[in-house]
């Protein structure tokens, strides 16, 4: 073929196939108009508007803000207008419904500088609820106690161990901190004990019905922790000023089992108890209280299920965002794209969703600052 | 410079720099020799060892199994030979000290076609703990119930959702199953429930200690369970059977929590209660009494962390073995590589140790074939 | 509502929603019987049977060698039965048509230890024509020369460049094997571009006419660097003998680039010229040659993009199989799937095709042990 | 142990082990303070200074910020101190050695709404060359004649086949642009290839030595399509303008590639001829040339490894950013880190270099308005 001079159909009908007009609708990919004078050192919201055409990730970034809005900013019927047993989830200061915001997060990223991020959600009421796995509620509180420092991902392992310093990808945590964190929070938890042990004196077979003060859970537990830590730069301190409860169904998957494990020593015969029943009742009614139901996932892992399986109770989110690094070939949850969750039932059908395929920490401040915290807080 | 005709000492410099002598343990890379008799649809141990000079992921997926190999087939010392409080750990049927072995695997593990190879670990009592997530404990019991089927990733959710099937990567798992379960299941919680409210009546206050039978926990549910399922096609069954405890802290994050859930209401004001805190315990003292500890972690999150913080207990595993996708930039703990976990105590310095990084479903059959099923087990 | 005994209808609904009957063609997820007798130390093609009713890229690494199997085996007219403009592309030894299989691969897998398996894919004529990138080329001849070693991914870059130690992954390659090719390249660099020249004088104006001995390519470099090597451990080497083109249009991207780099300076004025417009032609007709096109496509870049953008000459590839580790979220070339290749007429929409998600180290040597190494080969 | 009330030493040795005093120069990890007034919808540049010390990915890409402003604003000696043999790389208006910056970047890039951005860079003469894949050099001209429109990731590939609408991760190219591209490009080929004749006839013998007019390299090409495309929106018309090259070695690698398949047989027997050895040339010499030398690299493959290996030849680069989503687990190029590339030679082990692991969509638009589009440009 190679002396041949005429172009071969073949190829050049595969190549020059005509397509079909394009639809009106269809938007046109664009990017940044630098000419504009707002398009030097850009401020978040403009970034991320422009971002919007720009195809990949880009847009799914512009489409993740765009959904965090539309549920901070849904209102429903004024309280006034509901049947009592309808009065249920979140309504505004004017007594408007408004979207019940779960949002998780993996411990790694109240390691990192997001933390500060993640306070300020909190301490301005702007969620409702959160999932955090272990080291998401201990690391905030350490963090009170000793910081946390910049490292490298390359560290070598051995010098670190003998140094007593940990390593969370590239930071750093002396080994100092739990000991400190140790010596904080074992009188806490001597006084829960008694608490515990009290109110089991005090209710007698009543105290092990649901409800009872006499069984603590993994809520309740952090809620005290918060209360305890008492420092406006925590997490904790916030969700129990605010009344946000932070569910960590493994609560004793980290640094806080090793306390509570230690002091199983302590107390025993006695030990603290901690329900995890009555914990997935309370996170499961507030799904289906809600009037509409928004997730926002930072990171895999059982914080990314937990919200979603919660939110199955109510047959499915209305509002998705997801942030993460998992991929779905695996067939990991971790992985799994919102439409997975819409064949379960987690998300709705009609919800708006989107995944941002990133480490958090790369857009989360981005998406912060170009949403909840693009104009300044009232209360 | 364009018309120069010398060759510039800059660029030969650096292109032609003399190295160093080789040294000579050095490993010369090397693939299948295929002019060899056994070259032809191989058999497993022949590709692993073949694979160990071929760098890149092929020599780690190598070096998997020889770990795999050194933790099942250590041998310390003759029971006999030990103090009475010495006797702890595991021994094999002669008497000699062997290894502890934790194995962890995600729920999705359970849904594939894994869960015949992780049964076949735990019925021949291969692993001496496992750790799961919510999902790798129910998903074993449904599959006694009803099968879960070969789908795709791409299946839209809203006709997988109209349909009622649930997709899980490229499976796909009838909603009906879940109906099955909870018919299944809710009389067996009934009766843990009878059991607590009994032991409890029996056993007054004392109920409440540690360790008393009025005290539920995740694990020991878990036992229950694979006693009822009572399928030798099942983990749990042979888990129960084998004494081998299944640990799973988030045990309501999942289906389970889904049905222990609405059994509140069926109980109320009853409630069956999950205390974590004893398992913690129970786990950790397992990784401290161990004459050497090895870790299996199939997948990421929770299922890692707590099988690498139980042996943190012991300042540190013999052995690990990790198998996930997860990276370690984002700072998640799931991509954390083993010598991060060296930095915190959680495997020691010269234990042997690799990461693979595959999907699990990809390598651990090659892995089992090569080494836990390299030959007919015994018993 | 955490009063109430009243088994919540939202939930309940959601949860236990019922599903369609299950479709009788649906198939089970099944894993390995290990009760089979040939259960211990699997054979390839065994364990790749198994695999696919496990789910994820387990039953895709399956799919892969079916379709593998499915591209070698296949079978069209006999020659004889041809029109003499029909009569192109590849027949078995008996006369009857076969697949034009396209394999590419990237730069690292010579350098890897799967350079023995692609050597036999092409010393048994199991492949029709190779895309590589330029380290794909060199790293072959170079291994000739001197071997590659195995290092670790995280020996620090500044004391190997100190030693002239150079990693490529968990590999090592000794900076004097680069010295030792440069010794070797330069007198047949020499001697191409006596040719080059020769036949220019000889030709004259017609000298630069398509097809013209006076006209380099990088396939027709590869071709004569396969010649001069004359090693039957190298790939080039049996693709020169065999007549298997090895395409690279980059050929300077890597050390041979560098060689022809500095050729330039000893060769002033006169200059070896490589064209690439001869080779496109030469490749997109072998495309429309073929009776059947087969892509195998192990890793990502360049390689990937070529071998596809050939077969869209032909209107699309017949089968394809991908392995690669990129994603589709950033919309690189390298990440997207076959269905995108679909869009474009680069694969047909009837083709089988699949794509691995994995390190091809990983996963080749048991994809080629259940398939074109299945059997021993009779040439 | 179960019944101990002893608290094990081996755990708490364990736990709570000392770590060593915290280093004086150690950071502490800190996230945005939201208390500052401009903590609201915050510019780029605050985004990117809170972000250094937030760990993972945040701090890396405040770190890429800061190794781009340093590359930028580097100036050496004046031209007039210096011998006239060494004034060579780039200088600045007011005659200072500048850094010459080496930009790489993919296809999809430009499809994406990107090319803005790298048009602005290009257009006022940020960067001093470009390696990008074909795709990155014909999608800008095409884009001049039809727009490119957002799509969706999993919009199925047969339907868009049957429509003629081309796939790019979430974008969608009609078809009908490549046929308008065509009838652009090919009255280019016909002339390029009438001068290359013209100026073999003139200059005989003598137009085949290196640097001829006769001889068309990619870069020369690409030169002149920037000329002839004439159109302000254009990367390749600035880089035509402003005198920066774009090298692209396997230019035949995508549409133009099939335009000069398609213009062989229209030419027949003669034929453009494509030279990449007086490419190689050109670029090498540029990396020599250079005072100091900056990559910038946005994507893996091809690109990513042209850069480098042109800075082997000045024994390495003194700036160096990747943005991708490649890893180091699979050995390939794209996903090598930095200091991979220091064992090479690439990059001077004192470079200050980092890679960000991100789609470029995501963080590139944040990154140059931080950096390059900070101020308003002079010129």
């Amino acid at each position: 073929m190679s002396g041949s001079g005429k172009l071969p159909g073949l190829a050049s009908d595969a190549v020059l196939k005509q397509s079909i007009p394009v639809p009106e609708d269809f938007q046109e990919v664009k990017g940044i108009d630098y000419s504009q004078d707002n398009a030097y050192n850009m401020r978040a919201k403009d970034l991320i508007k422009s971002m919007s055409t720009m195809g990949f990730q880009a847009s799914s970034l512009s489409q993740a803000c765009d959904i965090i809005d539309n549920m901070r900013s849904w209102r429903g019927k004024h309280k006034d207008t509901l049947e009592e047993h309808e009065q249920t989830g979140e309504f505004d200061d004017e007594g408007y419904q408004k979207t019940t915001i779960f949002m998780g997060y993996t411990s790694n990223l109240i390691s990192s500088g997001l933390r500060d991020t993640l306070r300020y959600l909190v301490q301005h009421k702007m969620v409702s609820a959160i999932v955090a796995s272990a080291g998401g509620v201990e690391e905030d509180l350490i963090k009170v106690l000793a910081p946390t420092y910049m490292g490298d991902f390359t560290l070598p392992g051995k010098g670190l161990r003998d140094q007593g310093m940990n390593r969370i990808g590239n930071l750093l945590v002396p080994n100092d901190n739990y000991c400190k964190f140790e010596e904080w929070i074992v009188p806490i938890l001597d006084k829960c004990l008694e608490e515990q042990e009290e109110a089991m004196k005090k209710l007698g077979p009543k105290g092990l019905i649901a409800g009872s003060e006499a069984i603590w859970t993994p809520s309740k537990l952090i809620d005290r922790l918060g209360k305890e830590i008492n420092d406006e730069s925590s997490v904790l301190y916030w969700a129990h000023k605010n009344k946000i409860p932070i569910f960590c169904p493994a609560l004793t998957d980290g640094s806080i089992g090793d306390m509570l494990f230690f002091h199983t020593f302590k107390a025993s015969p006695q030990q603290l108890r901690l329900d995890i029943v009555a914990d997935i009742r309370k996170i499961n009614s507030m799904s289906m209280a809600a009037s509409k139901a928004g997730m926002i996932i930072l990171g895999g892992g059982l914080i990314k299920h937990h919200i979603c399986n919660a939110c199955l109770m109510r047959n499915g989110a209305d509002y998705a965002v997801y942030i993460n690094t998992g991929q779905e070939f695996d067939g990991s949850d971790a992985g799994a794209r919102p439409d997975e969750a819409i064949s379960w039932g987690k998300i709705k059908a009609e919800a708006k969703s989107v995944k941002v395929y990133a480490d958090v920490s790369l857009v989360f401040p981005l998406i912060v600052a170009a949403t909840f915290a693009s104009e300044k807080p009232q209360n």
